[in-house]
């Protein structure tokens, strides 16, 4: 940690390890628990930044392996950072792109000392190791950025998930050596898929490191949401957070389905981020009180109520079901606008909630109401 | 007209055409000479009731083929009509859909009763008369409804557009007759391509209709910026404002190039609309103090300088071009809303500038300094 990123908890749930805090960040305070709107390639989906800051998005992601790509880290770097570049105000997180290049299954290739890969866009040969990683992620200039880490796929073999650990713990030393910037926060990345015991090594081994060379601002648990069955993530999740450092914030990645969210909230956890609202919006499909509505289905075509009545967004405020699938069946673009304002909101109003819950010591009561409720089903 | 539309001049230029004025409606007035964003669906492409607000874009047009096709102008009337529908809260027109009619050239059959056509979503047979149209604009329940008229092709033999324009002005007086709902404005349309003579044939019967059935609140020009020159559209325009009622407003229809606009006012155009603007803004184009700028070109990937430094949208005032070319290459959906936001505010601005200047006696050295400027190009 350095004064730069301090992390206060502001409340704790007393019954489970539920906690309300606040990250602040050079741009910023965060308040925890929280979502964090996904821009992969410098932009949240079909939303606008004022649109963004009218939701009261605190943080948004982008993704290194898609800006180094293009329009290249040498350029943002030009442009003053991700935030000169895109002109958004507020704390940004880039993720490292390990997981986008390990998804290249044919094109990668990996060794102890890094990665080997292909561009998606025209095919050149590329390699980063924890340290140019590093590098990126400093041109790149976010608040938070996170170690390069190796994910291994689910379901694999056992020895593949110890690997990519061990691999991931070792990376996770270096680029905390590289990484001197006091102005951007380090976050490590646990592996171990659903292996308690290679999680609870990962933990340990980054707790040496730290011993060694200095704090993570932030701990975040990477190789879940990733097709595994939503209990055993949960229960995987639950393993562990107790050895987490309970001083930094913890972050799952990728995972976005609210119910998930609000049982990991309840297992400590306080950052989220995932590409599921823009992406289910642009496919016209909106989270809702009444749990998960595809728009293009004929009962909504006379439906002139809101969206979700139990929603303060505006979509929800000024457009009804019936014009909203109007404009998913004709392909218009502002309806996947409409619905991305929506399911964003969603997911900040959720985290808003539970932390207001959180501070007023009803958490377990709000999760109560929720799991009785049908939005529980989208999981 | 009628008590729910009257149209107030409050200047003209004293060496041309040119005039300001305001156009009451039931939803509000609407300063001309101005710029009509197109919701061909009923959504403006890529853009939210919101950021149309915020543009102060004063009325929206949408479009009868699409709507009466899908969703239909029974579930519209149901919604409480268009402004129910999609909750803008201000003036809308229809256009009566004829021009889509009539460039589906192989399954369109005329006569002079109507017209038959099919389907473009799903090849269904389909019939309208002057009359059935009057109802589905009512249905529609736009501020500004129009004539069904015939639009022959550009170019085309002298006969068919004689055909046409007889056509027209025989379906205007049957529009007129059954169009009896007050709180809807029935505008003419005039047609007759490039043919002075027909044109003006067109308004004189135009008239003949008026003193026989009532006025019609406004006067639109038909078949116009159909691929004909740039100078030969203007000196057909020029060759009839004269003939029309002045009293009325004067509309070309799918105009929407900034010297073609100026220019048009000049000789006595006070509505305009266009897809220009959001269609060229989704292929990455846009309009610009320099001139039109395609962001696909490479010579702005490191350009951190705004889209138009002369500029007030929120787009030109949080972005740069670089930025917006990375979108725009990404395939970004926010480009083209960024883009749209701005060409739209382009063209309201630009017809605000016009009517400041003709209010202050200014136009001629407005249209002078507007003609020496790059941004001239542009029509």
């Amino acid at each position: 940690m350095n004064e730069h990123f301090t992390f206060e908890i502001l409340a704790t749930d007393p019954v489970s390890h539920a906690r309300a805090g606040i990250l602040h960040t050079p741009h910023g305070a965060i308040e925890t628990p929280l979502f964090m709107p996904v821009g992969t390639r410098a932009s949240v989906k079909a939303l606008t930044r004022a649109q963004l800051l009218e939701l009261d998005a605190q943080i948004i992601l982008s993704n290194t392996y898609h800006l180094y790509l293009r329009p290249g880290a040498d350029l943002i770097a030009e442009a003053g950072g991700l935030h000169g570049f895109t002109s958004w105000p507020r704390p940004i997180l880039t993720d490292c792109g390990g997981f986008q290049i390990f998804s290249l299954k044919n094109t990668m290739k990996l060794d102890d000392e890094g990665v080997s890969f292909d561009s998606i866009i025209d095919g050149s040969k590329h390699r980063w190791t924890p340290e140019s990683n590093m590098h990126i992620q400093q041109q790149l200039g976010a608040d938070i950025i996170m170690q390069l880490d190796v994910c291994a796929p689910y379901p694999a073999e056992y020895k593949e998930v110890e690997l990519a650990m061990r691999r991931s713990a070792a990376w996770a030393r270096r680029c905390r050596i590289s990484q001197d910037n006091p102005r951007q926060a380090l976050f490590a990345i646990v592996q171990g898929g659903m292996h308690t015991n290679l999680r609870l090594e990962n933990i340990e081994r980054l707790k040496e490191i730290e011993a060694e060379t200095g704090l993570f601002e932030g701990y975040a648990l990477g190789g879940y949401s990733v097709g595994e069955p939503h209990d055993i993530m949960l229960e995987s999740i639950a393993s562990i957070t107790e050895a987490l450092p309970q001083d930094r914030p913890h972050y799952v990645m990728g995972l976005g389905n609210p119910t998930s969210m609000l049982a990991s909230v309840n297992l400590g956890i306080d950052m989220f981020d995932c590409v599921l609202p823009t992406r289910t919006a642009r496919l016209g499909t909106a989270f809702s009180s009444e749990g998960r509505l595809n728009l293009r289905n004929a009962r909504f075509a006379r439906d002139f109520s809101p969206l979700d009545p139990e929603c303060t967004c505006p979509t929800c405020t000024h457009h009804t079901r019936a014009y909203l699938r109007h404009l998913v069946q004709s392909k218009e673009i502002t309806g996947a606008v409409l619905l991305s304002i929506h399911n964003v909101h969603y997911l900040l109003e959720l985290m808003r909630k539970a932390r207001a819950a959180i501070i007023e010591g009803s958490y377990q009561s709000f999760l109560k109401s929720w799991y009785n409720a049908p939005a529980a089903n989208d999981y």
